[in-house]
């Protein structure tokens, strides 16, 4: 059974996406994906979602080229063509700056490898997570991905969340999040506001959720100094802090005074990083993304150099669509050392490109689906609806800092911030 | 499509072995190894190989009970599984005390991998190489793997290489095998003479055999200091140096002050060891071999990590036969960067359990089998006979030491020995 790839089409699509606040600025009014469907010389298609930047998207084409005729279950050969396509092109996309460090190779081929494996399952009759070792887990737990944000866009109508603007907001968000989706862990995104007022509302969802594992990740806004002093206050408190400031070597000196362990998904994204962060034992937890990293097959390398190196293991997430998170929890259903909850923007959104009712929260888990490949189908026209919004939105390239701007002249991404 | 396991044939088998020399004694005249034929609901066979010495044998019929009922694409289970069953029975088996500290779960969980990968490949019409990502070459290169060694065992025949106990010795027992293979790399097993000997016999190899990339591996039989010396006295000559002395620490030590790279089998034979040898820069080539490293598929996190650390990625081998062989070609061919010439015990054997016509090596490569899973298929006649050798032979451990000793009651296995 020879399965060679005949061509990939990539659509751009667009979705409706909150007035979400971060350090960098505060989320567009859409956010951009790449759906990649992947066709074979049988007939079978593979599904991919990545980001949809306009140079990620050039690259993307430029991939898809270099890849046909190549055979779906040829992923050393696929990746050494698209690294070859891309040499010299190294910047990473996407992230609003935030991941600035990943590898535009991995960037690139992830969301083929994902649309291979999906091909391979439908061949062969076995789920993603059959490819990847086998499930340890039928459900995987995800965390309440809790955001500081607006009621509304400017100029738009307020969304389903209303505001969260201090601990009281971010209490309310929590409540109606876990209520509806039973989630068991919680992140706040915080670098928003100064760094008492988030050890408050931190303070205040312990108060209100005492049973629940707290996360807070400023993305690198705060000094080293401002790190520590914050780690201090909440011991006890957080599980994980993740990001409180820039760089291998601020992580290093935050995480040797810090209480609880240090996250990241900012000073470790590309496996070239892994050695020194281990040297210099900059952080305790690493947040995979298959996104970067490579893909599935690569995400399960990162999940076992973790194992070896002591480091634990979390999922990090952008936002969305239905195909990445198929992904996602095939890939976490099937890593054993994946024991954090994994975060997902997934309560978030409105719009989808997969047909309903395969992928739910329930109890703050998702059912790993059973059925070949991913388990998720294209639904054609909610697919062309979405990239209509996206060829209307006139949005390219995702910008926090740019978006924010247009609010507040006066803002400015700095980092660190406080 | 199910394909649950229903259980596993395991089948200890001896095969005549040389007497060839090593630090600590000369093989025996028969090497054992346990040949699995792992049984499934649908009909499907899958192979797998490795030692056989008793303790080893008990503990694989414990994990064929302990998997029996999962499924072959279930690698998480199965290897859950093993662990549960031998809890706190932990240390290393059939290596002649060299490969002390290898993990027994892995050892134990390593053919039952490939039996399984040997399944999937036949149940979805895949060579095993494409369920590791497909190859990268299509031919996998060995080193000419050279012995001091007698003319016979004692009361023995002569076998057809003939007596090689010194520089003219090993130079006619590598034109033999080079003449007759193709090799373009050349590995000494050293650690049997003092090391000027030893030294002596390289510098021959290394005139007779300009081109040839030479390795030399004493199995830690040298102090640290005699380590360095041999280390200068062979610079520009070796492409590495395996092992010259025991330990972590001491290993440091000697690469710290050694012109080649240095290379082992021996202080980084399981997950655990790398992240100190790692910290202490004690090796620049980790050996692989997947019946020690947990299996194929933990094997190649093995090669990520020696990619993601700066480390070079060769391959070890036992005596083995054809089902192991197969196994090693389709790891390798799928393994980007295992660049090194693999070493194989493989001339130096009569004997097998396989049917003959896969596996040749030609010009110094083995072609990786294209057909569904391994591509091997068991010989039943030549498993019995191999069996009842096994039964007759009385062997049931790998002792090199106690056979050197019965010869030479005067010998000590001491490592350092120089």
């Amino acid at each position: 059974m020879r399965i060679r790839i005949t061509g990939a089409r990539i659509t751009p699509v667009a979705f409706v996406d909150p007035p979400l606040l971060n350090t960098v600025g505060v989320h567009q009014p859409f956010a951009l994906r790449a759906i990649i469907q992947l066709d074979t010389e049988v007939g079978l298609v593979g599904l991919g979602e990545t980001y949809a930047d306009t140079r990620h998207l050039a690259r993307l084409e430029a991939a898809a080229a270099a890849i046909t005729g190549l055979e779906v279950f040829a992923l050393n050969a696929i990746r050494a063509a698209i690294a070859e396509k891309l040499r010299g092109d190294d910047a990473a996309v996407g992230t609003a700056g935030m991941i600035t460090t990943a590898s535009a190779v991995d960037q690139v081929f992830s969301p083929f490898e994902v649309a291979c494996l999906d091909v391979q399952g439908h061949a062969t009759g076995r789920p993603v997570s059959d490819l990847l070792g086998g499930l340890v887990r039928d459900a995987v737990p995800f965390s309440a991905y809790l955001f500081y944000k607006w009621a509304a866009h400017p100029h738009g109508q307020p969304d389903a969340w209303g505001p969260a603007l201090d601990p009281a907001g971010l209490v309310a968000q929590a409540t109606k999040m876990i209520d509806e989706y039973g989630f068991t862990a919680i992140k706040l995104k915080g670098g928003v506001f100064p760094p008492d007022e988030e050890m408050k509302a931190i303070e205040a969802l312990h108060d209100a959720f005492p049973n629940h594992p707290l996360r807070l990740d400023p993305n690198a806004a705060w000094t080293p100094q401002t790190s520590v002093k914050v780690a201090a206050g909440l011991a006890g408190i957080l599980e994980y802090l993740e990001d409180p400031t820039p760089g291998l070597d601020g992580m290093a000196e935050v995480a040797a005074q810090s209480p609880m362990p240090l996250a990241t998904n900012m000073c470790v994204v590309a496996f070239d990083q892994l050695a020194p962060a281990v040297a210099k034992d900059s952080v305790r937890v690493v947040l995979s993304d298959h996104h970067y990293w490579g893909g599935l097959q690569r995400s399960r390398l990162l999940a076992g150099i973790c194992d070896t190196f002591g480091l634990g293991l979390s999922m990090h997430s952008n936002s969305h669509l239905g195909i990445s998170l198929a992904a996602m929890v095939h890939l976490a259903g099937a890593t054993p050392n994946l024991t954090y909850a994994c975060d997902t923007h997934w309560p978030w959104k409105t719009e989808d490109v997969v047909r309903a009712g395969v992928l739910e929260i329930r109890d703050g888990a998702v059912r790993v689906p059973t059925t070949p490949g991913l388990g998720v189908e294209i639904d054609d026209d909610a697919l062309g609806a979405l990239h209509e919004q996206y060829v209307r939105c006139g949005i390219r390239n995702r910008d926090d800092t740019a978006y924010m701007q247009s609010v507040d002249p006066s803002f400015k991404a700095v980092s660190p911030r406080w």
